[in-house]
């Protein structure tokens, strides 16, 4: 820790800065302003910003090292209010690697996946890796594991008194999205006992409340938890502003609505509970489009004055989470700032954190690593399996049934269906063209055998596809046409411990690797995108189509009891809008 | 406390309300605008808002209790971030049944004056009387007792030592206003000491920066202190706001400053760091005037939108001292607010605190007492004195003498003179007309006898002013034309602990007691005004002129060693500007 002695005799005039920025255009947060200023960093804050006056700044300072900030723009560390590491498939070391050069400098995560499948290890996994890297990374805690208890399994449950050991974990600040509304709303035990370890515990309850509106927006809010980043309309987006909700904008790479929350701005334009997240961030799509920078700039794009965006994306998320001198390019505040070229663009060029610089000209200055090695722990426990286990086990010896099937929408919702089919030698083990077996293997120890569906659209014209990477229980998914290509991938996936594999007529086309929980690789963003890719591009080549995200991400929502019409999980098919189990056979 | 279920109940609208406002213009602070709103309020907090759409409430609510709001508005509970209860000279229950009329509902005090008599005992009676009352008071530990160290002497000195104990009190929330700013900006070791102990204990560290800027405002920001309540000017409110420092708006009765916020606020209407305090209200001119509802007022007048007013003097300070419940009326929320006939007068009708009515049509509900006694110690410790302690020693026996003298401007402040005086019998006993003896006694048992100087302009034609009332050392102050007059005040102050006193001829014409510090008397806030109001009728009728402040303060700043240009304390004449001691006899 450095004493404010030196700092302040820096802002006197009587030590230089160590870094002093001349001539740059301030993004000033406080006042909404963005004006020309000499901007003194000393150890690691930032020690004093002198606003220029007729082209000359208002006092004098000298710095060890200066930049010459002609023509760009000052800009400070942008917080991310809510993110799952685990969407850009790497652990937090790599991911701090990969959003500081986007100009992010605090980021609050959701250890939702890791937690679904390794519990409270893998919650405090992610908490340690966190630690001591030059993005802060805060945690919250899942709330909702298993997401919708009873029709999944997930590697672990949370009660409220696991949720209360865990908010004691270093660096944690609350608990994260409660989904699980209606719980909160009619108070059941588990989810209003969690919400109530939040409130004792003096942390934030973060929210996740997709198009409720009303009372049932009331209630919740009553309950005690008060942000959401799920809004689809800018009149969902009003009526939370004015019920004192903290709305974040969300960018992801699944869903935005920087245009929404630009028209709702419109009409408050002094609304002051607004900050941003970017949720869910591909690794691809962040080598393409940013991070916390995208947000920022779609926001501009649509109309937002820059430094309120920019408030937004700093200051408003600082207060959120306590952090006093974070937010602001300001004397006394921690110097976390980025120089960009443009605010349209947000391209950022430098990053300074804690008053480091880390990011010069694009490029990390240092190597980052977390002292908290990767836990590659096999995570992938699933039953010895035959190609019996891959096909569907008939109620009747021969003849016809009628199936329950599910269908992907282009949408990417999905709807139900029914499919008659010809049993042979009591069982099902082909399927007409557009059809393929998915087959949920539960991958948590639960040592069932696997529940096997149908599902209309995938795409797939032959072979398998086999992920670990499956909202929010993340068990093992495959799909496939055939029982031969779906136990090799299912085989290929159990030895890598998780991750994607594509197996065609015998043959692995793909396998990438997610050692981590089955869901992450300890490596770069850079390698991490481009297996992805690849990922994707042979997927699609075998006919993988999908709604709205990528074909690496294809099947990795079709477990998602939560979204509309009918899901799969271990357990069954899932009639979402009643949350009730549906029978594969439809009888005549 | 209460549990949630029953508050989430009647969001719902399975229970109902316990009070319901119907149709009430509220005043939304998150949103900044007013609308049409029935507000439900279940146990201690606001369970549900909803807004009319098309002359209906967006859902139905029922309540226990109605209150038809038409045409009313809904204000939330007025937040004062920084307030001295001893300038209102009553303790805190009896301030916060005054307040509480006016729809304040959380006060931060700086128990100054009280600290520097009665030093920690002072600030622990102020923290343990604010207690369970329905205001709640929290409470921000002196940080200059006394305010020029070496200058004067107060009843106590604290070190860092002694705040970092204080700051352990229940309800504190901070560090009071750093007054000795060059202290901090050249970090001495005591207050830069004192800064630190509030930096770790992660309080706030409140500020008072008149009329700083620059390297030196940045110097002070980044010394750990960051708000402020003393600009003079609309430039320097600009700057301290783009410095990133939170402006408290100001309307005490010895300074306004509504009118150049407002002016500020037009150049920069996004800001986002302002909040609002009073820092001084005396007795009658709360009553007349008000008190946080008075500075929302002010701003309303002066042209900054009635929300955003309001925002500043409610959620903005919530925020600064970490209330994450108040401030601002939406489900969740502390039910903290007002009912007011209109936003232009801000005249309060009802007042709920915590689910409570408090106020009804301006009249309080329940009886406001404080489990704790009054502190009444007599502090008024002093030497035996004589007349001859009262009146100038002269260095020669008799002839001529050339004195440094201070004189009363209209504006407050005070000028240097000379006055040249007949000596007899090596005493000083009489002088001409205009001028009056000023002695200052230690009364925190220095044991001294006290320094007499010479006051011109003191408006006095006869008699003598004492006061126990004398920023911020608060010694004993006599002002008066004859030693006889001036040492039969003093007498009767010693007598009542402390107070003002006017004596004429021989004759005691006023004697308010304040036997609390010698600054506060027990009492309800009425009749404190009516004693003060009759104190001043009778000081101006004998003369007392004051330039500022009202007669019954007429003397109280003129021991307050950092306002211009000369002042008088118990160790004699002092050069403001130079902080060092004027010697009384001037070489010829």
């Amino acid at each position: 820790m450095y004493s404010r002695k030196h700092m302040v005799a820096a802002a006197r005039g009587d030590e230089p800065m160590d870094w002093l920025i001349r001539g740059v255009n301030l993004v000033n947060v406080f006042t909404a302003e963005v004006y020309k200023a000499d901007i003194g960093v000393k150890d690691d804050r930032f020690a004093a910003v002198a606003p220029y006056q007729e082209g000359l700044p208002s006092f004098a300072m000298s710095g060890k090292q200066e930049i010459n900030g002609e023509g760009k723009y000052a800009v400070p560390g942008l917080i991310d209010c809510h993110v799952h590491i685990e969407s850009t498939m790497i652990p937090p070391d790599m991911f701090a690697r990969a959003v500081l050069r986007h100009g992010t400098t605090v980021a609050v995560i959701d250890p939702h996946e890791i937690g679904n499948v390794m519990g409270t290890e893998g919650v405090e996994y992610m908490v340690h890796a966190s630690k001591n890297l030059p993005v802060e990374i805060l945690t919250t805690i899942p709330s909702c594991v298993p997401a919708v208890p009873g029709m999944e399994t997930a590697g672990a449950e949370f009660y409220p008194e696991d949720i209360e050991k865990m908010l004691k974990l270093p660096n944690v600040v609350g608990i994260a999205e409660v989904m699980d509304y209606v719980g909160v709303i009619n108070q059941n035990p588990r989810m209003a006992g969690i919400v109530e370890k939040g409130l004792q515990a003096g942390v934030r309850n973060e929210g996740h409340l997709p198009r409720v509106y009303g009372s049932d927006l009331a209630a919740y809010l009553t309950a005690g938890v008060d942000t959401d980043h799920e809004c689809r309309s800018t009149d969902e987006i009003l009526e939370k502003l004015r019920a004192g909700m903290l709305v974040y904008i969300r960018e992801s790479s699944i869903s935005q609505f920087a245009d929404i929350a630009a028209e709702a701005w419109q009409e408050v334009p002094h609304a002051t509970n607004i900050a941003m997240c970017t949720d869910d961030v591909e690794p691809s799509d962040m080598l393409k489009n940013g991070q916390m920078n995208r947000v920022v700039r779609r926001c501009i794009e649509e109309g937002i004055p820059a430094p309120l965006a920019i408030r937004y994306a700093s200051l408003n998320g600082a207060i959120r989470f306590g952090l006093r001198d974070r937010g602001a390019i300001a004397a006394g505040f921690r110097a976390d700032f980025s120089l960009v070229d443009s605010l349209e663009t947000m391209e950022v060029q430098d990053v300074f954190v804690a008053g480091k610089q880390q990011v010069k000209s694009g490029i990390l200055q240092a190597d980052i690593t977390s002292n908290v090695p990767p836990l590659l722990r096999n995570t992938v426990d699933i039953p010895a399996l035959t190609e019996t286990d891959m096909v569907i086990q008939a109620p009747v010896p021969t003849g016809q049934v009628k199936l329950q099937t599910m269908e992907f929408l282009k949408n990417g919702t999905t709807a139900k269906g029914v499919l008659t089919v010809e049993v042979e030698d009591g069982q099902i083990a082909s399927l007409p063209d557009d059809y393929a077996f998915t087959s949920v293997i539960g991958r948590h120890g639960q040592g069932r055998q696997p529940f096997v569906g149908v599902l209309k659209n995938s795409g797939l014209h032959q072979g398998a596809y086999a992920t670990t990477v499956a909202h929010d229980s993340h068990n093992l998914v495959v799909t496939g046409t055939n029982a031969t290509d779906m136990l090799l991938a299912v085989e290929q996936i159990k030895q890598a411990g998780g991750g994607l594999c594509l197996v065609e007529n015998g043959e692995v086309r793909e396998l990438l690797e997610l050692p981590l929980a089955g869901l992450m690789s300890p490596e770069p963003i850079e390698s991490m995108a481009k297996k992805v890719e690849q990922f994707s591009t042979t997927a699609r080549s075998m006919g993988v189509q999908v709604g709205r995200r990528s074909p690496a991400m294809a099947f990795s929502s079709l477990t998602l009891t939560v979204i509309p019409e009918i899901r799969i999980s271990d357990l069954g098919l899932v009639d979402v809008a009643t949350q009730a189990f549906l029978p594969l056979f439809i009888e005549a």
